[in-house]
């Protein structure tokens, strides 16, 4: 995300004095309300789907993890290659390619 | 997130052959499924949390998102400013500021 | 529910003095997250599922559902007819019958 | 819940020829989806809810839970007692009384 958009999120909620309600775990509650919506969109049908029904959905979902990480003053770039580390070290290619089992069952 | 960590999330999936895995429908439900691995962070309390797991359930989150915007050929940027331009008029700042209410209620 | 499974979760909840863990707070986000270890079963297949996992998983969630219609004092019965109605209203035969619409768009 | 408030659940559906969309994965997220609607409830405060959305949405859960125990011809009482002894099993009084830890941290 660009550092504009970013600040846009900010501003957003200092603008409102939102942040009394960003506790960690109401964040952790919005995103995951978020990503039922988001998943609302695949409710019925895996194909039939609306696609600025999605992009709103999933920029939701978005919001509130930037939030998250300001919030706990983390940063997105190392969390994520922190983890992703983890992944490649429990899904080896030799053994995860083209299959969908939990790495607990490779 | 920047492109170095982007391409980072693309080669993982490209390595193991998981594009076929991921359709849309799936990341939705792997976005939730993830949103709420990082809720059980806060189950019980909402204070008293992992910040390590935090961490982790995040960026699983995070990185999902980023598998979803791939393979819908979405822009982070664009639909974020899209949807906060959304939220701008749904909350003005007016009848927000300092109110968790939802929109329809202010 | 039989009067004796019920009575099963209530004891289990009460040997282990869990009730202060059960807010109706704590119970909402206990009931996304075992509803989402559902959800995990069918994550990157519709058909391809282990029964015995789902078993467990759906029992959670009728277990915490449970949880929270007795701290609430909500009469199982008495909720879900007082929905149907509202369903039924919602969702007129002539109108709905074999669409998967929502009702605001049939 | 009582026979006759499973069959008005069991009408509903035949009427509106809307067992075609109940595979169990739809289901599973339909569970998921409406466990965020009641999450929804309990987003911003802990102790501010509004009754009545809460029977609601509790109501949507138990139906598709119901449709789910319908459609995979499980019997509710059945799965969740053999889930009680596992859950007794893993979380001996001894050990977890007056504790919210996960039984891997016991």
């Amino acid at each position: 995300m660009k550092e504009q958009t970013i600040d846009r999120i900010r501003r957003f909620t200092e603008d409102r004095d939102w942040d009394q309600f960003h506790s960690p775990a109401n964040l952790a509650k919005s995103i995951s309300i978020e990503a039922n919506e988001l998943l609302e969109c695949f409710q019925w049908s895996d194909d039939d789907y609306d696609i600025q029904h999605v992009k709103e959905e999933l920029a939701d979902v978005l919001v509130y993890c930037r939030n998250m990480l300001d919030k706990l003053g983390l940063d997105e770039d190392e969390i994520v290659n922190m983890k992703m580390e983890q992944n490649e070290a429990k899904y080896p290619v030799s053994k995860a390619k083209g299959k969908s089992d939990k790495y607990s069952d490779l």
